[in-house]
């Protein structure tokens, strides 16, 4: 599906290939073409026949269906910028039975160039339909040029990383409750993907951030000096971001600490209970195999009060232990 | 609450925004202007309509009522800089009914040109009280340009991190006595608060520093290279500030290897006990068992002395495990 | 064996040494030599004779006997380019009897010029075969110039390091299941392995990064601005590749830190089964022995019932035991 | 305590503070002023009055005081360079009753003029007394101008952590002893104060390195290049001081890994005993209990001979047991 | 001993301190002095009369009685390079009656001007006689310039470290078997050697690394463009040889955590198998209690097969407890 739209006069106008082919012939005004999930037709026609761009980009861009897309990264050619972005989403997947949630990135291209923004991606995107919606409201959007409007774009972007960013901070706070109250293999589990995660953000964001600071220090012509301090505001929620998942990735790296000492402490807590009892009850057993022994003679056992002195030293014998184990401070 | 200070003539005095809007049709002296918690006509009328910054800065500024504020920052524009500062606030936390104290950071953000220093923040703060008592007793303080007085409001802010680093080194001896006498799993979570503390005050001293650095090494004309000493200054303590969190962090990794080493330790003496009174009274209750069999002919049975005997080899047989104990160091 | 191909209007045609010697003379069209495995006498005549490269371009070439070859690096010498590049192989190997999966680096050695390019290894190479199929299909791969040509072969190597990333990445899967489901000391053994595959792909991916860094951004001039992009596009993978082998080496730590703490909560499970265990049968048996004592009067021991009764008490034992395990959520 | 040395013409006198008011006037010949703890009236006279040295800088020599003085650094003006220096001492600090060695820095400053080196200090410093006399012995020690006499000093302060990083040596190797002859909670306690002062003095040589990289490297006026060479010196033997601590560190990460070690395997080799000594007596006391119960009709019991067929089939099942452990190779 | 070789018309001479005195007033060739642990005058003689080195280069170079030696560094001077070189040794030491083997590194100091070579070292040096026996056999090796003969011999001491990264493979490989199949103590320690070792060698290497590359990249007048590809040939060893320290340290950490990994795998394994015993025979154990109880009454005990059926019933339970096993997958 490729949507056109053109600027002219503060007026937003949606054109057809046709129309764009015209316009090119006289470039009047601003274009901004959105393919999404286009046909080998639309891409051969529009990328190739019409805008020329090179086909180590094309080839770029069409990367997209794979399951992660391209590595964020911009690159500049004779009189266009190819850049490309990475949106993600939180997705749930299915581990073995369990659900688990998993940050999935994709992947937007786009060529900019002095009046032409053409953005290309596989599935539907929040942040182009916002981009739309804005340009509806106000033709402005794109009348402040191509690289205004991808601005726009991008910043949704990145805005949308926010609530991922919170939804893992819950998620860690959450490991957190397990591990001290009810720790099991699943936690270590959930600290795992928690990483993974973590780690799948902060590269992307890393990434991204280096990306938009070369956008945003004018080491490209296209950017104007006015924009750049745009792109440097959506570099700094960058920054912010990947400092985020660096002090996420601590917390993670602390609550797998805290995972192994809950769970060495437990063998501790299991182990002094077997400790007591047996330290407790192996004395008493031997008294009583004492008592039990089939000699002729056996000291006590005729008198009648017999059982009840050895039940006594038994119980004499017991208290001492648990008075020993009081004194250790291991009860 | 906005308060407007104007010194002219080595005299200060409190104007009115409408005072400030005519001194800036003929700028004659230095003013500061302070807005705690400013209403959004406050704003209005101040950072836009007067002054007309630029709308991202003045975004970035009122983020600060996030629980956490923006990143440290300096901007530098046409004839202004913008900058973002961080205090931080030691406060209690109530943690699933413990009591935690957790380092939180605020976010003052300042417009500093040649003639006015605009400083803006939500929560009364010490730093800005105490500028404010500096200029009623001299006058020269602002006197001195704006940008004398901004240095003198963030190296009182940078002064406020000492008694919580303090704190930090009071907390880590302390957690340090509970590991090696009573370590519990409340001794775990005291560790982990620690370093997330640690890591907090670690990254806002690191991003100053950077800032302070591009602030001390004349990057921006606004600050003369007289103020440029003091803010070297305020880097130097900052310098200190993020060495001292970086050994901080050391100690707590420390802590934590010593947490589980310690954990592990007591694990052993209990095992030990347990095959201590194990090892000495499995054979004891064999030879009771060997005795109390029901056989007709059971050898000593019959003898008066038999138990007295049996008893002395069992006696023999106590003794001769804790002996092997002693030999191998394991009481 | 050496295969030398000569290009001239539009048409291949394969020559021998002979009349290479002869085209030296006389350099006309463009030419590729590959040598594989070749004779003494062929490096002689060839690299030494009449291309008079430098003794030490030479013998680096032939250190590809060795088993991993030289480091990826490049050098520049007067009039030609010395390019090493490793491409791996995935071999099974025999470590004691287990079979394992190896990563196994080689070398390709190439002399870049003008008009010549010489490629040298040891053993066949599928990237080799593919240009030689190329350049049969379509004879301009070799007129775009050698650079051109040689972008093809290392972009065939890297893209040929894709099979092996999904193999370790495969593998990973695997052994995180062994992890979690049957444990053994042979996945300790696995992980370790993995990793030092996943090191050694990590290390051809970062060196060759950086050399293809270098061949990308115009540093050497036999390199034309045209083909320079190309590089940059193999540059791209590497980069890619290079990222995934990161996250690999995330993941492996991940599962190392999982293999033993699932080993510990098995240890957890056993000491748990057996303190349940003897917490319950050592004070039965204590019952037991004591009314088996031989005194000559044992409460109960009379009654009929009396058995019964102690049975009795012994079951509430038990059952009371087992109660307080489940308060404890031991079972 | 103020010392005043001034050179002219190859003679050393010691002038007071009045006769340096009027050296000021006419500087002729050559001054050290050794300021060690010196009264207010005298920081006033001298470093305010005489010198005008900036505030700032005089501050920062005040602080000197504090437990571990500031962070080395240098600081140019423009007549004069700052220097802040850290000797370090090795001292026996009480920790909770165990006797500890701690290593603790001070703080030296020093301003350093074309014709004037001023040294301020609170402790009395080998390193001063040395270059008194060296200077009585000498006068050209100072006659070679006061960056001469500085880097004598310095260089001194630098020979004087050779000794501590000799003990740091000793105390790493009797607390490998200590590991693997006798680990205790104790041997943790070393090991972590271990860290700590290897920490310290690293600090200490990487921030003192850094300093004399830019002293030595021509980057202040102040240091003519003949005594550059004298600097790098200096620096040769910081770089060597670091990179000693870098390797101790690293001793010292593999203390802590041996030490966890040898606790683990002292708790294997004490749960070995455990199991060998149940294994052999539960089986054996079953055998006693079957031959222990009270039934009517009990095998062999009748027989002469039973409790000696049983004997020796209890004695063949403690042998067999052995005999599996051997070939488990456990004994 | 001082050796001094003079070249000249491709013709190499032995000459005497004194001849070589008269060489220095009218230098004719090109001339070698090898100083193998010289006596106070030669250095005296050569060093400082004669050459007139610095005093702190000739410093340096006496500190290779040290046990370790200097840093490697390389110094530039008017007319001539101060370089230091560390050869290492692999030598057999005692550490408390465990035979080990520890890296050991030495110094080599070499002098390097236009026209002439001086080495001095302590110990006898197979490289310094390698360059010998290379000079006998052809005179050019010093013909070339004493640069490229100095380059000979530091490309040998590299060389002479790849039988020592040999050993340390095989030794990795060695304690690889050991930790799985018969992991002790020892083990531990020869982990850590192994770990120091590697340590040592990969510091020498990058030390030297980056001395090559400034002496290959053109920094230093007296090295010709010529000799720098030689000397960029003995920068890629070390490079190579930094590489595989790098991937040696990665495997012996490895090791570390299999060694702690199998070691925690035998304390489940010995766990079990008390677990197994005590699970079986505590609950049997406690059936022949309970029939051995004095009551007068006794279920079974009258009945003739009461003893067998007994007998079955504890079989059954061992059964069954066995067949639990088997479910839970523990034998």
């Amino acid at each position: 599906m490729v949507n056109i739209f053109h600027h002219q006069n503060n007026v937003i106008r949606r054109i057809t290939i046709k129309e764009f082919s015209q316009y090119l012939q006289q470039p009047d005004g601003l274009v901004w073409i959105d393919m999404e999930d286009p046909q080998d037709a639309e891409v051969e026609t529009i990328l190739i026949s019409l805008m020329d761009f090179h086909p180590l980009a094309i080839e770029d861009c069409q990367k997209g269906t794979d399951e992660e897309g391209h590595l964020p990264k911009v690159e500049e050619f004779d009189d266009y910028l190819f850049v490309i972005f990475n949106p993600v989403e939180f997705l749930p997947v299915d581990d073995n039975g369990k659900r688990q949630w998993e940050i999935k990135t994709s992947q937007v291209s786009a060529f900019l160039s002095k009046k032409i923004l053409i953005t290309h991606h596989y599935k539907p995107l929040r942040s182009i339909s916002y981009a739309v919606q804005m340009l509806s409201k106000n033709p402005q959007t794109l009348g402040k040029g191509p690289d205004y409007l991808f601005h726009i774009i991008i910043d949704d972007i990145v805005d949308s990383y926010n609530p991922i960013l919170d939804s893992l901070d819950d998620a860690i706070d959450s490991v957190e409750d397990e591990v001290f109250k009810a720790p099991s293999q699943q936690t270590m589990l959930d600290i795992l993907q928690l990483k993974k995660n973590i780690m799948t953000i902060r590269r992307v964001a890393v990434y991204q951030r280096e990306m938009l600071n070369r956008l945003s220090r004018g080491e490209f012509m296209l950017i104007t000096e006015d924009e750049m301090i745009y792109y440097r505001n959506v570099y700094d929620h960058l920054v912010r971001m990947s400092d985020l998942a660096d002090s996420y990735r601590d917390m993670v790296a602390g609550l797998l600490d805290a995972y192994l000492s809950v769970t060495s402490n437990k063998l501790n807590q299991v182990m002094k209970v077997l400790t007591i009892i047996s330290t407790i009850f192996l004395p008493l057993s031997f008294i009583t195999g004492f008592f039990g022994m089939n000699f002729r003679v056996i000291p006590l056992a005729d008198l009648e009060w017999g059982i009840g002195i050895a039940a006594l030293f038994m119980g004499l014998v017991a208290i001492g232990m648990l008075w020993i184990f009081k004194l250790n401070k291991w009860i």
